[in-house]
Formats: structure tokens, C-alpha cells, sequence
């Protein structure tokens, strides 16, 4: 299949085209790097309404379930749904441990949802980049909204709310003491929170929790981009379908606000212009590792820095000498 | 005064030209950077015996008292100690509330003893430099035990392991849920986790905690530089200086079993080419950012890349271009 008949294909949202062009993207290979850097090229200015949407939450929230749920939601709705998954810890362990399509078996059968797990055996980086064009090539195959799904940890978060509209922090039930170990990083990015597993035993301590994250997001924040009705906090039960449609009909509240007052439009600008600065510092990083006379030198003098024989800085510096004078 | 006086005055043991040469450290002047450049490589080699203790936890585990405590008790033992504040939080807000000296007043008043707050108005990347090469000037002014503190947020942990020989986790007594809330990445590099604030009514909650950490300390570790007693769990009440003689001892304990078997030194060189890679980063950046063609058309570049007349990696294939043919 040439590189026009996959683009035709994914434009006329044939799901397997889109998972090919994913893999095109997520390859490392030299040429496949130029293919779907055209690929990207040509889909980019597509114009496209979909809402793209961050969410992570800490293993046992609920978080596959609540994605299912969601989903099939929107899905009946006759929403098309993407999610993409994003793990940089399956990076270093080389893959999950449960497959996405397994977590979510009902979502991936429905025709009008696409499910895509992390890549596995890639840097944080890498991650960023196939995320960020598995995002255009979803919404040039006609997806309504993208959920980019992380696990909480690191930098993966603000990663993903680099490249989203919204970003949904799922939570469980707690002690009003836990909200400490929340990290503030989280809080200030998140636009919405959901507590789930409201049911049974737990709907009076997710209330409460809602009630402490409520507070907490209140003292927080309060930023221009802010409409009066974010950062909010929702309670759900993902298991008995309990809250989801209130979910959706907040998070297109703040969305279509920030539509309506310009600051959807800016957010966009930014994060395109924060990628350019991003494959700028990895276009740097490679065109000095590649570079011949830094190649033939560098592991002598790692030694030698190793060794004490030289300053880290001093070595640094005369790497850099090396790489400028070619 | 010239540079070699105040490299003289620095290794007789002078606090003030300590306080100088930091601040030298600290200085982004390009002549500023050419001097302290120096005089690090004057430094560098020589020889030290120092212990390097990373130190970190959440506001309100009582890191200010413990670390003003464990510092007098080693004061008392005649141990030379210094105290450096790394605080990237406090770089954004231009400052930390509280002075650390007014943090631990005491210790700061001890002839023995150097504290040093974080500098603010400075990138991470910066304060990286700056507590290397503060390490390095504490070390030749011939303080035993160099203590950097940093508070629990992002990536700070991360980067105060890579310039320690051993790895503290401050926590506060609490109940066995809230293990969870400790990020995972913390415990990796943790080789002694404390529970304070073990006095009164929480002696037993502080038990209970040690317990949890010790069990998940033992789950997720076994590294071949952890000797048979690291990762470990202690009690503390540093309000009462009761428990940090056995702080002291097991670090002790640890630093020489790893000495005896190889890792301390494997793990310094190991750091010594992380900050060679980590100077060459930011010095790749920097020629970049100064680089004449590129200074002259980035601005219109990001423009285009707003408003999406350009694709983000293509707009930077393209200043890469323009970096490279120089």
C-alpha cells in the first residue's frame, strides 16, 4: 500500500489504516521517520473539532473501567472515541503487563472506538512525539474526542496535558489526610477530578473527598483560563455507570467556555509551538551523538571523566568545542 | 580579593569565603561562569573523604528540626557539617518563605556547621550546577558531611541521588493506606526511610509505619549495591534527639559496606559522566539559543508554528538546518 492510499484510507476512517499509520510513527527507522513526518505534514492543517482529553489516576482508581464506560457512553452517543495509551514505565519494563484491549474488551469491539496501548521499549520522549501524531492521525480519521490516558507517575502527566485540551484526575475514595500526597503538580494542570467507586460503602467517603479535593483546587488555583465552573470536582461510580454523562457534560462546559473566550485557540498555539522547542532539543541530542569527530571522542573521555582525570564541566566543554568546529 | 586568596582562604576552612565562592557558583555572568569554572578545576581533585547524604520529605514531616538536630549531634561529635537547600519550587516564586537560617537557627550559629539556602530566581537546571559545584567547594573547605536537602516535589529527588552517596526519605507517621500516595520512584532511590515524629501518641503509629515501608522497601529492592542491611527503616523523634545516633550509624553502616565492596566509587564516577552529559545538554541548548541565524529567525518561526502554518518538527528540521551550517 503506498504512503497517499494509507492517508485516503485513514481519512475515510478505516480503523486498520489508522493503526498502520500508527506504527509508521511510532518507528524509529530512518525511513519511517521521513514517512510519517510527510504523513503528519499532510494531515496536519486538517481541520478537526475533536476534544482531546488527558486523564491519569493511580493504579486501583478504576481508571480501565471508568475509560470502558465512558467510552461505550459517548460511543452509543455516536461519538467516535480514540484512546491512546501512554506508559513510560511499560517503556523500561518493555510492556504491560495487561493489554489495553484486554482492560477494555467491550470498548475495542465497538465499532465507533479505536483503543491503542503505550508503545513499548521507548524513551519518555519518543512517547511524546508518537503520542502527539497518533493525536493528529486519529482526529484526520474523524475522531470526536482523544483520551490520552497516563499512569501516575513522573513526568508522564504534564506530557499529556501538554498536548491535551482538558486533563481529568481520577481519584478513590480517602482520608481527607491523603490529599497530601496528591501531588501539587497534578492539582494545578487538573481541570477536572473525579472521585470514583462512589458506591456501596464508599459513596459517603467519596462525597467527602470530593468535598477535600473541592477545597483544595479551590485555594489552588484560579487562573485566566479558568471558567467559574473549573477546576471542578464530580463524583462516579464507572462500575455502575453512575456520573459518567455529568463528567462529559462538565468537561464540554469548560471546553466550550474557553472555545468561546479564545483561550482554546492560544492553548493550542502554545502546546504546537512547546513541540517545536521539544524536537528541537531531540533534533540537537541526535546531531551531536551522530556527529563523527564527537563519536570517535566521546567514550575516551567519559573514561577519563570516570577516572576523576578530568571536570565533568571542563570535559562538557570541549565535547562541545569538538561539535562546533565541524 | 583575587581568586587563589579566596581558593586559599576557602581550604583553610573560612566560612565567609565559602559563602563567596557559592555565591561565585551561583553567578550566570559569563565571567562569573569562566571564574567558578576555574576554580572548581583548581578544587576538583582534591582529594575528600566527605560523606554526600541527599535528604528529602514531604512540608510538615519535620525536616527543619531533624536536620537541625542531626546536625548539632554530629557538631557535638566534631564532624564538620554543611546544609544545602535545594528548593526548585522556590526558584518560580523567587524565594522560600521561610530563610532556612530562621529554619534552623541553632545549627546555623555552630562554628561547625554551613547552611546554605536554595538560590532562587534560578532554573533546575541551574540549581543542578550550582549544588554540584557547592558539593565540591564544601568538600575542599573540609566539611565531613555534606547534607542536601531538597523538599518532595518532581524531579528535585531525582536529581539530589545523582550527586549523593546515600539517599534519605523523611516521612511522618501515618496510616498503611497511605504508602500508596509515596511515589514509587522515591522508594527506588531511598536507602534509609525515617519515620519522625515518633513521640507520644503517634510512638506507635510511627511503628506501624516503619513496619509498611520496611515490607514494601523489601518487596520492591535488591540491588547489588544495597547491602544486606539497606534498604532500612528507622524511628525518629528528632524533637526529642531521640533516634538519630541510629540515623547516623546505619548511614554509616551502608556508605562503608559499599565503600569496602566497590559501589561507592563505581556510583561517583557513574555521577561524574551523568553531569559531563548533563553539562553537554545545557551547553547544546545554550549554543543554539546563541546562535546568530537562529536568534534572528526563531521568533518569526514560533509565529508560523502558532497560527499552524507549519508543522512543529518540520519548523524545527528546518532551524536545525540553519544551526548546522554554520
Amino acid at each position: 500500500m503506498t504512503d497517499s492510499d494509507l492517508r485516503d484510507r485513514l481519512v475515510s476512517g478505516e480503523r486498520r489504516a489508522l493503526a498502520q499509520a500508527i506504527t509508521l510513527v511510532e518507528s524509529t527507522r530512518a525511513d519511517h521517520r521521513e514517512r510519517s513526518r510527510r504523513l503528519i505534514a499532510d494531515l496536519y492543517t486538517k481541520a478537526s473539532s475533536a476534544v482531546r482529553i488527558g486523564l491519569t489516576g493511580t493504579p486501583g482508581v478504576g481508571k480501565s473501567t471508568f475509560i470502558e464506560n465512558f467510552g461505550l457512553m459517548l460511543a452509543e452517543d455516536d461519538l467516535k472515541i480514540a484512546v491512546l495509551a501512554v506508559d513510560p514505565s511499560s517503556a523500561r519494563t518493555g510492556g504491560s503487563i495487561l493489554g489495553d484491549k484486554t482492560r477494555m474488551e467491550k470498548l475495542s469491539r465497538h465499532p465507533s472506538a479505536f483503543i491503542r496501548p503505550s508503545p513499548s521499549k521507548a524513551a519518555l520522549g519518543g512517547v511524546a512525539r508518537r503520542t502527539r501524531e497518533a493525536i493528529i492521525l486519529c482526529e484526520a480519521a474523524g475522531y470526536d474526542v482523544i483520551l490520552v490516558e497516563t499512569v501516575g507517575v513522573g513526568q508522564s502527566e504534564t506530557m499529556v496535558s501538554d498536548m491535551t485540551d482538558l486533563f481529568m484526575l481520577l481519584v478513590a475514595p480517602a482520608g481527607g489526610d491523603e490529599l497530601q500526597g496528591v501531588k501539587r503538580g497534578i492539582m494545578e494542570i487538573a481541570d477536572l477530578v473525579v472521585v470514583n467507586k462512589a458506591d456501596g460503602d464508599l459513596l459517603l467517603p467519596a462525597r467527602r473527598t470530593a468535598a477535600d479535593y473541592a477545597g483544595a483546587l479551590r485555594l489552588l488555583r484560579k487562573r485566566p483560563h479558568d471558567p467559574e465552573c473549573a477546576p471542578s470536582t464530580l463524583i462516579t461510580s464507572a462500575l455502575e455507570n453512575e456520573g459518567l454523562l455529568e463528567v462529559w457534560r462538565k468537561l464540554r462546559e469548560i471546553n466550550r467556555w474557553r472555545q468561546n473566550h479564545g483561550f482554546h485557540e492560544t492553548n493550542r498555539a502554545k502546546q504546537a509551538v512547546h513541540w517545536m522547542h521539544f524536537e528541537l532539543q531531540e533534533g540537537l541530542k541526535y546531531s551531536f551523538a551522530e556527529h563523527p569527530a564527537v563519536a570517535a571522542s566521546i567514550s575516551q573521555i567519559e573514561i577519563r571523566v570516570a577516572n576523576r582525570e578530568m571536570v565533568p564541566e571542563a570535559a562538557a566543554d570541549m565535547l562541545l568545542k569538538v561539535f562546533r568546529k565541524e
